[in-house]
């Protein structure tokens, strides 16, 4: 069975997160279902990054296996057609080994966090970031963000329902862009590293928003860190500002030849 | 009574358009019911655009009068909170001149067009632009573009519902811009006039579209204006793409003192 690895854009709210789940819509089993309109299922695929209930991807990886020999630019149309009214779209698609596996394969996943301070409700926007209302300094938040690079136990940032085997992980880069927009400041936050834990995104920029509205300083950002414990995170904040933004293997399995 | 100007901005899909009507959402209906919680109705305001079903605005600018002396900020916070859950949002509010008048004053609008060139249906942003399967050729496209500046009589890119008394209009600005994704390019119009004729904005992208796909020659864009006649435009195009994105008066009504 020829092995087709798929790169997948979606917008995470209608869905209770990336995994298949018995009575609850989500992406996988939007995949698996437009699959099996084109070969007898049951389907089963597996992703880099098994995201959370409403959260968005831009470069979510997948892969699927199926019986025909399919040209991939016809398969990610076919995949597209079924899927629709679902947002769930395949942007790019790529025969791949009969071993390569999206998940295990990946060496880095990239997180795009959108966070907004402006008065007034989104509008067209919005559900595709998380707004506040106040100030943020983002000086502050990117000298908190500085004490969490590199590798760390990162239980506090770290839900308690996390599967993962260890805490420590080692985080790349959490770089904070300052986009000015016609009304009120964007904050974009760049976060790379192998592989995180459950929630630690989210974690991450709950907490280093405190630090932006000046209830932390950066330096409470190590002193949580080094408390090693859940209860010192700050809050974690909402999902709809989360994007899975991409994700690398030791060779790009979507370049053209 | 004192008069207010409102800077709006919303998402049109829900709307049969700004302009209130009898049986059907509008935005100006959803923004005098929301003037009606906080003093007793009716309320009549008015708008520089009367923005069409579908369309978007990121700078409206409408006009209302109360009974009481409000402070701006809190009266755009008021109608925020009783705008709920619509895609409506005041941005700016101010006092203006009990003759002040949004629509007669208005001395430019600008209108944003985006068009998206890429094969797979949009997720997060999908009723945000328009978007086309195939190539287009944006030097071809500017190159239609650029017949359509300056004063015309524009009857081709006139819907045959549009009430302005006269079809010759000033085009001050037709600018299309380039913006790589990561999947597809989009092309942003950005159009600027005192007034518009209805459909205008939407008639001139449709067409533009053609050339831009390579069915119309630019030259044929000129031939269309010079024709005067209706059915001489190319397919007006549909209007999740269009958003009023600003509105100028002699004086800026929102320039803070």
């Amino acid at each position: 069975m020829p092995r087709y690895a798929l790169l997948v854009e979606y917008h995470g709210a209608p869905f209770a997160g990336w995994q298949r789940q018995t009575s609850l819509p989500s992406v996988q089993g939007a995949i698996e279902a437009a699959l099996a309109k084109l070969e007898p299922g049951p389907h089963t695929i597996a992703a880099a990054g098994r995201t959370d209930a409403g959260v968005h991807a831009t470069g979510q990886v997948a892969h699927c296996d199926l019986a025909r020999d399919w040209d991939p630019f016809r398969l990610s149309e076919a995949l597209n057609y079924h899927l629709k009214p679902d947002p769930v779209a395949i942007l790019d698609c790529a025969v791949v080994a009969d071993d390569w596996h999206a998940r295990f394969d990946a060496v880095e996943r990239r997180y795009l966090f959108r966070l907004i301070s402006r008065r007034a409700p989104l509008t067209s926007e919005a559900g595709q970031m998380w707004r506040v209302n106040h100030d943020l300094d983002a000086e502050a938040m990117q000298a908190g963000a500085d004490h969490l690079l590199g590798q760390h136990d990162f239980t506090t940032f770290r839900s308690s329902i996390c599967q993962a085997k260890s805490p420590v992980k080692t985080l790349d880069e959490l770089r904070i862009e300052v986009v000015p927009r016609p009304v009120g400041t964007e904050y974009r936050f760049h976060v790379r590293a192998r592989s995180f834990l459950h929630n630690q995104v989210r974690s991450f920029v709950g907490t280093l928003e405190r630090v932006g509205a000046g209830a932390w300083q950066p330096g409470d950002v190590a002193l949580a860190l080094a408390g090693r414990d859940r209860a010192a995170c700050g809050p974690v904040c909402p999902p709809q500002g989360l994007y899975l933004a991409g994700v690398r293997y030791p060779t790009d399995p979507f370049a053209r030849g």
